[in-house]
């Protein structure tokens, strides 16, 4: 026990002093992941995976509700079906990895794995639908994608990660538009209810457009170091891989049309932002609706306390559970006390609860606060009553704390010397009038680093002249660094 | 309405016809999976998704009530991992996809997609596991996995398919044994409660043990047409993947221990077996517990049914799902209720519920069995109760009818000639005395074309000598022609 002891929890880079390396110790000391023999390939750990496991039930919900369904595509797309749509091709063919032999055989034709799945389901959708009854479409998967990165960070960047792909069709270009936006906004409210993440929601500009799409949409959460995340898109796909893909059909007056298509992601980087928009420097800071463990119990091994603590503590986690409150009984013998709170502080579960036998005398127990540090002392009979009140309470703490951050990270300006000033000093969102044209989006993010998060939904007149070239503005755009 | 009528529902060949074109024909009309352009890979659909999902729920549950967690480990198996255990490599090489390349590189090391996962997990185990106090790690994973066939068919065999994998690790050779049996319990329970599917759980013999494992168990379900299938696995693996991989710990007498490992699965041929178990010449008929619908509503479209029965349906259709029934009401305009009838009898609705306007005048509606096409006049105010009842029922008689049929096809003999004609005549299991000899297994198999499916656990003394060679048997074992 000393031993183990000695080494207390290891440290962590605070974060204040460096947010990436902070980062990654939190990543691999939490045990959320690990680095494989695989390049580029994390492991999700069961804590890890207990996360996503939360988002994927609640997002999964949230889905339904909404009337789409699962369906399981294949993984691989042959290489012709992926060079169809030349814009797609073009943005994917780099970054796929390529299976080119199937035990001994070569393979007659090269086979990707999917980076994305609308050239395979494409082909599908025109099988299967012939009639306007047959739409909308309204499918999604969950499934693991392959992207060939060269630089890689658990969650945030990796080959391989999972997510959910939705892939709809529809008769009409006004449909297929409200069904980007209606996602888009899922996954604002997913955001924000579930995860405490405050998200900004608006469209892309063409030069950040998926490859493929008539529009993209996405939400974009600010990161604690004040850069930018993009955390889901939902793309508007037009009738662009309805023309290559050739999905068609009988309208209602009888003539034969191209469907219109939407598609729209979220991923296992969501846990790259949850751990970025709310831990401090002692680590991660769950929010209790995605916690694996809510409350973690850590009992005070004076005297013979697996007779007199020990019971209690089992009671108090059995009640709790049976109210729906995910707890950790850490009984560990070879631990301290003071091991185990920096040790599930790290790991940023939202409440800890201490009992030892003064605590059983006296009828109470001791409840820590994550988020604050409060300590509460607790009479045992207001416990489960307190226990879900505070959960709530940490929940909206969390999300009030990241929407004044990222208040007091954004800058409206038309001003060109304070926008620059802005992305050398204290970075967030900088809001800007801009032109509309690319060049000036390149220029800005050669000199700034800085690039288009995204344009507004319904954006207000601009407020000036374009923020690079003086021109009449278009609209204000969100700038920011990013990910 | 008319020509789509006309066509009615599109014939299936009548199981008692022909197992495998019935097969093969309820699978793609009652839209479980497609085929897709890539070569022994299937697309599953909403309706065959949906019934995976439920399946899913349920087995998740039993893993982790069994204190298993989940994770996920990467995709890609670096061809130098792969070939560490011996037996494995050659047991798995020749049926793995290989990717050569990412992007426009060639890759130094060539990774192949997981076939199962053993090599990539033995080597994080490997990283994580120090001390005794770090036993039992007991994980599961959902995932995708590959395997280049030869001769595919949807759900049985199909080269891309999605399962779970249990990858666990102990202390001593006898906690391994017991998990591997335990799982191979929670296997027959869950397939014999959710699926109403009867197994038999046995040990494989080494011809047909895993590759890299000490011991294998199996679950095997009696298919309609008297072939067995093996539906779940659970591997002893012993020390063979720990000794390759390094997997080893301090135990509690400090010395260096190598961990002692186990592995269990099932997969989407679950979804197969549920199709060949239950179905009839109809089609599908679905166990309550695993219809993506349990009840399908028709109401019959007399006068200004829209405005006169449709509101009651739906009424009742709330009511149903606020008590967890899953309803799916047709109200499609273009179909009569007798295609309606035909379509969701061929896609294995347990119960369907008729109500039109004289039901409504006399409160009552009209129940149908899929199973005993039984129809049963209900009053509205016993709907619910009804409804849960006969669930229950379907779901029992589904299970009680496979066990009789198993029952019926299986046949106990010593006498070779008996032995042989059975499985040139009517099929299923024989159960026949055997030396424990693998070259009359081969002998066997060659003749018969029936192989040992696995011995019983905690066998009772061979009823005689080895059906093959004469010599004494050490075993009665279930042989049967398979899958």
């Amino acid at each position: 026990m000393a031993d183990r002891d000695a080494a207390f929890v290891k440290e962590i880079t605070p974060r204040s002093e460096h947010f990436s390396r902070w980062y990654t110790d939190v990543v691999r000391r939490a045990e959320l992941a690990d680095y494989t023999p695989v390049k580029g390939c994390m492991v999700i750990r069961p804590y890890g995976y207990a996360i996503w496991e939360l988002m994927q039930q609640s997002l999964d919900r949230r889905i339904k509700e909404t009337g789409h369904v699962n369906a399981y595509f294949p993984m691989f797309i042959p290489e012709s079906l992926l060079d169809k749509e030349a814009a797609h091709v073009k943005g994917f063919a780099p970054q796929v990895a390529w299976v080119t032999h199937g035990g001994d055989e070569q393979l007659e034709e090269r086979l990707v794995v999917r980076p994305t799945s609308e050239a395979i389901i494409g082909t599908m959708y025109s099988k299967w639908i012939q009639s306007w009854r047959d739409l909308p479409v309204l499918i999604n998967q969950w499934a693991n994608v392959v992207r060939w990165e060269k630089v890689t960070r658990p969650f945030l960047r990796t080959t391989e990660f999972l997510w959910q792909e939705g892939h709809t069709v529809h008769e009409t270009e006004a449909e297929a538009q409200a069904e980007t936006l209606k996602m888009l906004g899922v996954y604002q409210e997913f955001a924000e209810t579930e995860l405490a993440m405050p998200v900004l929601a608006g469209e892309k500009t063409d030069s950040e457009k998926f490859a493929g799409a008539a529009k993209t949409y996405s939400i974009e959460a600010l990161m604690g170091d004040g850069r930018a995340l993009q955390v889901g898109t939902s793309h508007n796909l037009g009738q662009n891989f309805a023309k290559v893909f050739d999905i068609t059909f009988q309208a209602r007056d009888k003539s034969v049309q191209f469907g219109w298509q939407t598609s729209w992601g979220v991923s296992t980087r969501l846990i790259g932002a949850v751990i970025m928009t709310h831990g401090d420097d002692s680590g991660l800071i769950l929010p209790p609706r995605v916690a694996p463990y809510q409350v973690v119990m850590v009992p005070i091994p004076r005297g013979d306390w697996r007779e007199t603590v020990l019971p209690h503590a089992e009671r108090i986690k059995r009640e709790l559970e049976g109210h729906g409150v995910r707890v950790m009984l850490d009984d560990r013998e070879e631990h301290s006390p003071g091991w185990k709170y920096a040790e599930w502080e790290m790991r940023g579960v939202p409440l800890r609860l201490e009992i030892g036998p003064r605590d059983i005398k006296n009828a109470q127990v001791m409840l820590v606060r994550r988020d604050t540090r409060e300590k509460l002392p607790t009479p045992m009979n207001e416990l489960l009553g307190r226990v879900a009140e505070l959960l709530l309470e940490i929940q909206q703490a969390l999300f009030d704390r990241a929407v004044a951050f990222r208040e007091e990270h954004t800058l409206t300006t038309t001003d060109r010397a304070e926008f620059d000033a802005s992305f050398e000093g204290r970075p967030g969102y900088v809001v800007a009038p801009w032109c509309g044209s690319t060049d000036c989006e390149t220029q800005i993010k050669a000199t700034t680093q800085a690039t288009i998060r995204h344009l507004p939904l319904d954006p207000p007149p601009a407020s000036g002249a374009c923020i690079q070239c003086g021109t009449p503005g278009k609209v204000d755009a969100y700038f920011a660094k990013s990910y």
